[in-house]
């Protein structure tokens, strides 16, 4: 018997996998979470049908969504990831020695959980002392703390269903207060070759917002298209000015000094979104 | 009735979309050929399975592995383009004002006539009077020309069946020579991501053969992994040290003079291959 997961990136367009084995299948609070082992892509995390992260490519998505903004700050102390349960971002950006404290604030636990369990690879920096897990609405979280992170990233699943309201003009004022006076924001923004409106009205309203605005892209073979966007809003330093020479040296398999700036040079179809 | 293409794009996975209608699908003398028309990227060319070139996305593909050796070289007149049947490469490569004739040379006569009638947005320049049409071994054909060519581009099929041929080094000896003294050669080399090993190889064939080896990287969503490598060998100009401020203007959607230099700045693991 071969078992395939069937994973719709778009009406009309699926990806399949070979599963081998579904290490957990259930429906939490707000959604269907499945954690499967691939033939091609190791364990991955699935979330109501989504491929979320997967051990062999979530080097690129985790690093270039936490070093592009924890290098643009000059001494980052306090970050913030909005979602993230699967712990990628937190395990990057503990990597950075100026980091005192990164919360993350997720509303399902079982993501957590389950991925403390099955995908411990991803996980394994959630149990640092810097790290501190809150369990509830980031929207909420965000609108309870004034100025006080460097840096805020926001982690989602796509903007259809739970996520929806992480992406878009009124959660960014949000996020803007809650950020320090030269605090910086970033969220994934989707792949603009299938979801172009999204790109555009997240770099719009994130450009109403913030005096710098900079999309940047990074290739993820299980995203839908491959290719994808990320939104930063920064208050005060430009991630594209950032003197690279002065970047240490840094494990990663993905971004390099030199990515840090190349990730920021878009195909034309790409900057006519975001001009 | 719903129609599915299922696309093996690696052992374990595959892509799958949703047909519209099939326009064309024949045994030729040397493959399974088909032109769909799908939901989500038009019409494609599928050879032996494997989706060769789309409507809505074929702009990458075809682009780089023509504006960036073309804009490398100063002054090319002459070009050849092995494989390549569905004329995108010489539509691009007739955009450019010094080639006085481009070469195509195509195993598969069926590919070209087909893609005549079924994809002419992709096509449209083969009938251009500067373009010439040869049917017929590109292998054969690259040894029996000498000294004749400012850039060759080898614009194949994967590394399995027919195209085998196209990817090594004996290939390479007869592509330097069919190449004038500052001649500049390129080829489509597969995903570092699913095929590092290929890549790596290739990389290591070309630097043996050309004093300047360099590969790039573009974003094609319907290619496997979505993020497709280019190997550049060249006997005189660097295609990094290239003056891009000196890049005419050119009618592109993904090719600018900034993309010219990004997109050899290479994510570390993929640095590591061609080290």
């Amino acid at each position: 018997m071969e078992m395939w997961l069937k994973e719709m990136q778009i009406d009309g367009a699926a990806m399949t996998y070979k599963v081998k084995e579904t290490l957990v299948r259930k429906k939490t609070q707000y959604q269907d979470l499945a954690i499967v082992d691939t033939d091609v892509f190791g364990r991955m995390l699935v979330l109501d049908g989504i491929v979320q992260t997967t051990i062999k490519d979530e080097f690129v998505y985790h690093e270039m969504i936490s070093h592009i903004p924890l290098f643009t700050h000059p001494n980052p102390k306090k970050v913030l990831v909005v979602g993230g349960g699967d712990g990628g971002a937190i395990r990057e950006i503990l990597k950075h020695p100026s980091v005192e404290k990164a919360v993350l604030c997720e509303i399902d636990g079982d993501v957590i959980d389950e991925c403390k369990k099955y995908l411990p690879e991803i996980s394994c920096a959630l149990d640092d002392p810097r790290c501190e897990i809150f369990v509830g609405d980031g929207i909420q979280y965000v609108k309870e703390h004034k100025n006080e992170f460097d840096v805020i990233i926001v982690d989602s699943t796509d903007p259809f269903s739970i996520a929806e309201g992480l992406f878009g003009g009124n959660f960014y004022k949000d996020i803007y207060n809650a950020l320090t006076e030269d605090g910086i924001f970033i969220a994934q923004t989707e792949t603009p070759f299938y979801l172009p409106d999204t790109v555009k009205k997240v770099h719009n309203d994130a450009k109403a917002i913030f005096p710098i605005t900079k999309l940047f892209m990074a290739a993820i073979p299980t995203y839908p298209g491959g290719y994808w966007s990320f939104t930063i809003g920064s208050k005060k330093y430009d991630p594209t000015e950032v003197d690279t020479t002065k970047i240490p040296e840094i494990d990663t398999k993905y971004y390099t000094r030199e990515i840090h700036k190349a990730c920021f040079v878009l195909p034309r179809y790409i900057q006519e979104l975001v001009k």
